[in-house]
């Protein structure tokens, strides 16, 4: 798989944009964070390493004309890559060409702008570039659910690179987990599927790993050098990039024996997540699937421990994105869409947690995890 | 080599801040990029893998009061890794809890507050966030300043770091290099080189990778599907983490055997490089090297064609970090600075760059790279 799609998927992306401008009422957008640039103009990394000293613009009128903002010694690259043909350099380091993207926006008659204000979006540029641009603007709104409503849609380029990114995760957790043992640290077993998951191909890769007694409460990815002891559970949360687009995914393991209440508790947590994910499909909401959860949860006395702040999420270029799966976020769910289920209960027994990811389809979805939900014995 | 530090390190780190917050004349500085977090709490990964739905800040104030606001669901790691000990939770995702960090330092009578608006910072909260804040605060100026001047000097635990990411950078170099065939893709090599230095006990590995003759005024770490053929030059940047802190190291090979003109580009760069390196000493400033290596290009007639908008920078948990080696910036280099020294000029013959990693000694510096500049050839 190569980075770059077709060009025609960048063209798609970049009318949908032009729609959603025209529908929200505004006259452009200007997008700066590394993956929104590279999501509409394809020029850019399957990981976003551009330096912070040369922020990236696109400028994107409702009227359909783009021009992308580029320092001055990437527009080789640029021209080679990008779908926006419109490339305006710049020279100085650290700082966005405001003047120059306002004297565009000015010239194009745009009054009202849509800039990355919130909606968990970064923008790429700093606050103070933000801030010069608002400054230069007529008025300016959050263009974070217009860009959201499209990137929550996936296209079935899009859905071959996650299926292959969680094809590749599958095959690294069964692989790799065989051969855990007692004694390896945190860090060690993280580094490893990291390693062998970019030995097959992925572009990039993410792990997370917790041992031990004292894990619960433990999220946000941060790895220890604690090495693992005979019983203990060992959660594994990890995914494969590939051309961008991201894995998230969860099993567990004991090293030795599972006990019976380790059994007990990760088959009550893989039904929980089943029924939620049967909630995933056109027609309900993200609230409803969140109440769906709560309610088999609350059936088998099940607590949500983790405190994560939703059941699941949306997975593309990012490892998290919205919609959140959660009572307060009523998002329709819709064809094309990739979500993760992931309610979870944490106790001193381990970190009970099965993500799955799925694509929602014409009337249900597709589970793209294909890995048995059951907790790996080291010791068969 | 682990990711924490000891708590010695955060304390001294933490007192330093405290100092320049005094010195600026600043009540307090509210931080929330992951990297800079991570560098005054302990907190966090290698590589920043935080989701953007949980900003983690840290408001620090000049009478010494320091208060880490994190999601509620992450509590249990930050107890554990975090040096600061006082730590707030919230629980909605998505946003910074403003009005809980302006309660902070309203009850601390901060008036003037240090945010992260400028000089290459990106805030790791939106730009509603950041202007929450602003709205509730007296008087708000950039913190960028404070926060370079604290992170240009490195302690020598970080360099402990800085010198094993830059030693497992040079032995991978010099393995991969010679293994170089023609017909191998700019992704196949980088992808080798990045797993390679994983396989050596880096925390994360970068690379770049530039083939062909159509390679002038190309930057910015972006790889293609393009074969090398033979006697092309192969251009390679590339650079291992250690416990967060990065190498940044180019050297070029060329399939089968090196053109007259290809040794002699390369010969001039790094006699260039090697004058430019002279000049980063106590007693200079980064304007001065930047001239002094302008002149050495003009005395051998070479041009400075990469455009890339200075001849080295700043090293450290970036892999790009001010100050710049560049005429328009004026930093008075110090002991302690890690600085990358990387004039090149590209033709039609290829990339010619030889980026050294030098840490500043009491009266010179010591080079970290230890590679020969010279071209590699794979046919001997």
């Amino acid at each position: 798989v190569g980075i770059r799609f077709a060009d025609e998927e960048y063209e798609h992306r970049l009318e949908l944009l032009r729609d959603a401008l025209l529908e929200a009422g505004l006259d452009a957008a200007v997008l700066s964070d590394d993956r929104l640039t590279w999501y509409f103009t394809g020029f850019g990394s399957a990981a976003p390493i551009g330096s912070p000293a040369r922020p990236r613009l696109l400028a994107a009128t409702a009227a359909g004309e783009n021009a992308f903002f580029v320092h001055r010694s990437t527009r080789a690259t640029v021209e080679e890559m990008s779908a926006v043909r419109s490339i305006h350099t710049y020279d100085r380091l650290g700082s966005a060409p405001a003047d120059d993207i306002l004297e565009f926006l000015h010239r194009q008659g745009c009054r009202r702008v849509g800039l990355e204000l919130d909606g968990q979006l970064r923008a790429g540029m700093t606050v103070a570039d933000a801030d010069d641009l608002r400054h230069g603007l007529t008025e300016v709104t959050d263009v974070s659910p217009l860009v959201w409503q499209l990137r929550m849609i996936k296209s079935g380029a899009e859905l071959e690179r996650i299926r292959t990114a969680c094809r590749i995760t599958d095959e690294v957790y069964r692989a790799d987990l065989a051969r855990l043992r007692r004694g390896m640290t945190e860090r060690e077993i993280a580094a490893r599927l990291e390693r062998d998951m970019l030995e097959r191909g992925a572009h990039g890769a993410w792990s997370w790993v917790v041992t031990g007694q004292a894990q619960y409460h433990r999220v946000d990815g941060v790895v220890r050098d604690r090495a693992v002891e005979e019983g203990e559970l060992v959660f594994v949360d990890m995914g494969a990039n590939v051309g961008g687009y991201w894995a998230d995914f969860s099993r567990s393991a004991v090293v030795g024996r599972a006990s019976p209440e380790q059994k007990r508790l990760q088959e009550h947590v893989a039904d929980v997540t089943a029924i939620g994910v049967s909630e995933l499909r056109p027609g309900r909401t993200t609230r409803e699937a969140a109440l769906a959860v709560e309610e088999a949860m609350a059936e088998r006395e099940l607590v949500f421990s983790s405190g994560a702040g939703r059941y699941g999420h949306g997975l593309g270029l990012w490892t998290t994105e919205p919609p959140d799966v959660w009572p307060t976020d009523e998002t329709q769910i819709r064809e094309g869409m990739v979500l993760t289920m992931e309610p979870a209960t944490w106790t001193h027994e381990g970190m009970f947690h099965c993500e799955q990811n799925v694509v929602i389809t014409e009337h249900g979805n597709e589970l793209l995890s294909r890995t048995d939900w059951r907790l790996v014995e080291t010791a068969q």
